[in-house]
């Protein structure tokens, strides 16, 4: 099943609904409860606006989590998940510019695959947090590199806004251990990767998580970025493909 | 003026209100629109919880602000301000336990004046950040130095729940320029400071940060520690005082 939240009119208040073939069916209740409930009410795909599938109070995201991207930035393999926040403030949906700072000169898209969280989730065991979730989505994880070598402490590079592109949809039925992930900027391919190369698992990674923070339905977790990061330049057209999720598609302003 | 946030019994909805003197005198309305009105609803301080007095959708905090915790770490002084994100699963309210992780052997406090957002603020020049600011209120940036030093990036060792008390109140009137900072464990003095040793000010701190990422009304601004800081252990009674606020006080569980 693919959740969308989505407006017909941009001015619109925002509303959920079921993507499937051509059309979005307007659903009511909370997803995150279970409780979901189609109406009548359908819109043809190109009558709509999507929005950022969900409304995270914090995206949780992972450094150097596969191991040819590791070795790309010749940073060493961390033993333990190194973790990072992005605000809500960064996220932005599909079809939204990606819009370049002044304060830096070298604007990178990073793939990612991102597991939205489905309830609140403390302290979880590996084995248990596939119930947490609530499904996948595409994430592109934008960087200043300049900033984050400056600073080294990732948060400026990686907190702009619209710096946290996701979407299109929340796929809830998927595996994650094996799903092909490519970054194509004009249609050329960037980054062609597994999940199955992660060094972390999802699982894994929200467990470790969970033993932080306390994480909330509709929180993300970015599970990290494979080898091919690359700059993004105006005008250009980045995609992140996720195997079984979709297409995130934004462009550089 | 005092803004809190509080409940008479733990399970009641959270109530805004004015503390003044004994009480606390309930409000409706908005303190970021800045229509609010006192009601004829009383309550005595000694019969209610305090709460964090704001709900943040985020944390952005300040490394290395004040030159001389820069040397106590034996770090060179930031040319732009370092920023750092702590979740909203972190904040907790005056009186609430900070709890020890498992996961660190090396827990600190780190006193700070806090700067409550009033209204969105996005790309704003320092000299008009005062009027984006609500008001002012204590904050400990609780810290697992070990697990800091291990990642090098920040944000677990600053992320676990309950590492940022906030309170007991937002003073609404006050000059953040040159006020006495405070940190006392059971009772004993260990940083003693004045926000007149500030880097970057606070004015400066908010523009700068506007300028990376929208901010929202309730979000909170960490400006940085000043020299002292140092471990806590369970057990231990910790107190943040700023000049003009008034205490911050939390127990180690």
């Amino acid at each position: 099943m693919r959740l969308v939240r989505f407006q017909v009119e941009e001015s619109d208040t925002p509303l959920s609904g079921i993507y499937a073939d051509d059309h979005v069916t307007v659903m009511v209740g909370d997803p995150y409860s279970g409780m979901i409930v189609g109406t009548s009410e359908k819109y043809p795909v190109d009558q709509i606006h999507l929005l950022p599938p969900c409304v995270p109070t914090k995206v949780v995201a992972v450094g150097l989590n596969y191991r040819d991207h590791a070795a790309e930035l010749g940073m060493p393999i961390p033993e333990e998940p190194l973790i990072f926040l992005k605000p809500p403030s960064s996220v932005t949906g599909p079809g939204k510019p990606i819009k370049c700072p002044k304060m830096s000169n070298q604007v990178e898209y990073e793939g990612e695959l991102g597991v939205v969280i489905g309830q609140r989730t403390k302290k979880v065991a590996a084995s248990s947090t596939k119930n947490y979730i609530l499904g996948y989505t595409c994430l592109n994880d934008v960087t200043a590199r300049d900033l984050q070598k400056k600073d080294v402490q990732f948060t400026r590079a990686k907190s702009f806004d619209t710096f946290c592109p996701i979407g299109p949809w929340i796929e809830t039925e998927l595996d994650p251990s094996n799903l092909r992930i490519q970054s194509r900027v004009n249609g050329q391919t960037r980054q062609d990767s597994s999940t199955s190369q992660l060094i972390h698992s999802v699982y894994d990674l929200i467990s470790f998580i969970s033993h932080v923070m306390t994480l909330e339905p509709g929180d993300v977790i970015a599970t990290g970025t494979p080898k091919g990061v690359g700059p993004l330049n105006k005008g250009d057209r980045v995609e992140i493909e996720v195997e079984g999720i979709g297409v995130l598609e934004n462009t550089v302003r």
